[in-house]
């Protein structure tokens, strides 16, 4: 059976980015746990999360934080599970903080980023992750490929008549 | 039997730093293949590389190169395994235009980017991934994170006989 | 006969600012043909076009991307047709992602960046070059600058009566 | 009797640096405690020495490090202690990496942040939080000004004789 | 009996973000006196009163200043006391050149920096310097951090209901 | 007959970098006139330069300058031809001053800007422009992208028995 | 008699901003030209302007520009007369681009750069240098700083009548 | 008789760049005096000097410092003369924490700031402002203008035999 994925963002605040997370998720048929927890405000329970997601059949977490967005980093402490970020647009600095302090983790606890409010990004990354060895969901990835790719060609087509 | 890890660089110029990366692959014994291919100088040759790994049992793809690196990104755009991306520091810009070039990927193609020049990190996630589904990797993981907390643990001691 | 100029988006959302370069083409008497593409949804599409964009009549391809900007790279590794560039502001950054990872090409493929959302000016620098070998061109240009001066110019003198 | 200091630093790599904290801290008679710990490699250890840092008798920690610097905010989440961070400089990005990361702390975890590898006025911020309420440390700080101000008049004063 | 904290900003148009550090100081029960007072516009009142800060029973001084945010290191060169610097963001770069101005402090004159408008923080780093020698205020400081934990406990709690 | 291109530079200290310009401009057969001018201290001869440039036989302009890098845009406003810059990179700020200063060109004066010191592509997009009316130079281009690629597999053939 | 004051702006956009430096020269009674003119758009107009202006009675010239502000640097380029540089915010970069653009000039050629949108701080610095030699200049200069004082203290004391 | 220029840098480590300020000066005949005086250090006489600066027969104050560099817009603030910063580069960011800290100063108090280590342009910024009242400082300046232009067009003539 398919392991879980973790979503974890830092603050209620984040929920309506990291909703997409969640959603895209779900559209692979992925089990998902979500949860607010901080580095800084409940540090025990993020790491105790952390610390037991793989015996509790998590297969990746992903984590959502803003500013000096620590989360990521603190759970990839207390796993050996792929731990992805999310670095969240903040009212300042259009997100550079959040960027540079989820990437630029120091050697032996890398934490995968993918870009600033990332959120459906992080759910496919995830989905990527688990489709390692699970054929079926490497089926619905390509699925989602054609789909982009038909998308985007359609529009094309559409153009050509407006233009 | 473990998938084969792949490492792509845009450059021989990459090659001291990745060789970091290889290197932490292969103490992990994971089977690895490395390469020198460029998203614009043989853009076929990434392609195929990249539209062909899954079968040719590769189960993650780390991808290094510097300035507007666009490696990881087009090989992304053709498999469903995961990609990974090292964004090189250059001659210029401190390695910027690379991190933002390797993280700031569209919805649809994520790259789970480590840190600027993030060699062995790199290494640390494609394991990490391949252990989602393998216990013998995993047991490997728990014990670098315990090598690393004694080597930081025996340094404190040692920094105490000498401040 | 002159050579056509491509307008590759890398999404229907680029639509509006890249509006502009179209029309300016097109006040130009320039052949348009405008496209949505991209590097990451539909790579083959962008490839082959870019492939055969001079024996297609091309004379210029413009491309407009935004985020980690791949698209013109991408278009400039399959052909020798000189690719213009447009950084396209996205949701974050103010656009200082798609223009490092426009600009910093590695040696061997340039691209032609204009400014962030430079939409007319990709259109401009593309006349510019067809005019190179085309006085019409030349002199149509020789008149859009006699017109900005005079604009300019009539401006100011309004400006003496408010002021 | 005063109270302690303890100076942590995430790696031995940024010892160099942060000897000039401890000397700092010593000329101004504060018992000092240094340590390496690493929010990542020794996360535990970190938190333990944080959370009982109060009770130890310390009345300030000062945290040093570079890159994705976690280390000051993850003291800080299990301290009620004023925590000061230092940004280090590392390899790449100048440390701007390091000082987004310790000075954008989210609501309710402040970190006091000093300078880039501002490794002196880490130890002087310190000592005037203990100066609070110890007239004989503030009276060595006003003697440190006026030294400071000497030094810099003298240095005057020579300029005249050399230009 | 407890020390005051000032609280100065630069300019009335700060007074909507710095009143957070008011209400926060007084919430935890410190004697909390604001002022506008300008590095450039009032330089002699802004130097008195840091001269006089500690005489007059002032423990701790806060500064929130945008731009060229001198108001703090003004400060600073006048007092032993902690000063602690709230970069505001302005009209442009997004409080980045307030953050440099108030943190990158030549050697001798530290300024204790927080977040870009950072008022609730400032105001919890004065409570916790205060605290260093006042277990009220510590019981007070641990209590905001259970309240805080709680809260994003209840939040996650309400998450799942609604996921 | 081919055009002729011109390579401007705004100081003798650009030389280093530009040479790598002039030299690729001669492989190709490009008759190539070098010349130091500036914007700034003989703008005269810049824009004499610039306005007769078309007349004198030029097809393009090339324009290499670091800083407040103003010559390519000078050089622009008076010809019609297409310009290219080359922001140096100078001893502050790692080029991206004059990255800025260069391709952030308002409406209607378009600057076709290379990477930071991208000394060869700028020659490169030159030929290109050049090559847009005369098989001759996109055969030279074709043979050039061959040989990068065929250069590029050698050293993954090479990098096959080193690792 | 006193040295008139221009006060050029790259284009009609800017009047918004730059009334704020018509009005304050104004307001100290300076005798103001304002034009429009470009760098890049007239650059005749401008050069002549910049060449003529000194024999024409002006003291100092303000420079508005936005983006690649060349314009400040084009003027000071063909004049010795102090010239005053704006640079203006635009749809991007947050006035980045204008800043580095107008103060980032080559030896030889300064400009005297005030912040980004610093409209009314650029007529002052025109009035500071016209008061170089203007005793009754001086004087108002000296009671504008008093009216800032005292309104700053006024602002102060209705603080404490509301918090 | 020709106003002084005052030449003020936050510390002696500035004094090997600051050098290139002062032969300017003397170059020009201007009567300088040159000083070492810290706004965080020796602020009183920073604004002692600054207070005093018109009636001692200064025309202009020129200020360097590095990092948080307060030290133009503390003098600023204490003088109707026009002040010009030079943003100096120190061990970190480049220069741009020192350029932004001079640059971006509030309304009322602006400081003339030059490029980042500009310190032959501040001192011509300063002989400009003489000028506006002193033709024989205007010779001089247009003497070095044609100088500057003399020695480019001399280099281009020997770039000609080179290549």
């Amino acid at each position: 059976m398919n392991k879980k994925v973790a979503v974890i963002m830092g603050s209620d605040s984040d929920l309506p980015v990291v909703k997409g997370t969640i959603k895209t998720l779900k559209d692979y048929g992925i089990t998902t746990e979500a949860h607010i927890m901080s580095a800084h405000r409940t540090p025990k329970q993020a790491m105790e999360f952390a610390s037991n997601a793989k015996s509790n059949g998590f297969g990746v977490i992903i984590c959502a934080a803003g500013k000096a967005a620590h989360l990521a980093g603190v759970v990839a402490a207390h796993t050996t599970l792929p731990v992805i970020g999310i670095p969240m647009k903040s009212s300042t600095l259009d997100g550079l903080d959040a960027l540079l302090s989820t990437v630029q983790m120091p050697k032996g606890v890398p934490v995968a980023t993918v870009a600033i409010d990332g959120a459906e990004n992080a759910a496919l990354l995830a989905v990527q992750i688990l489709a390692v060895n699970d054929d079926l969901l490497t089926e619905k990835l390509l699925k989602m490929k054609e789909d982009m790719a038909r998308e985007v060609l359609e529009k094309d087509k559409k153009l050509q008549t407006e233009i």
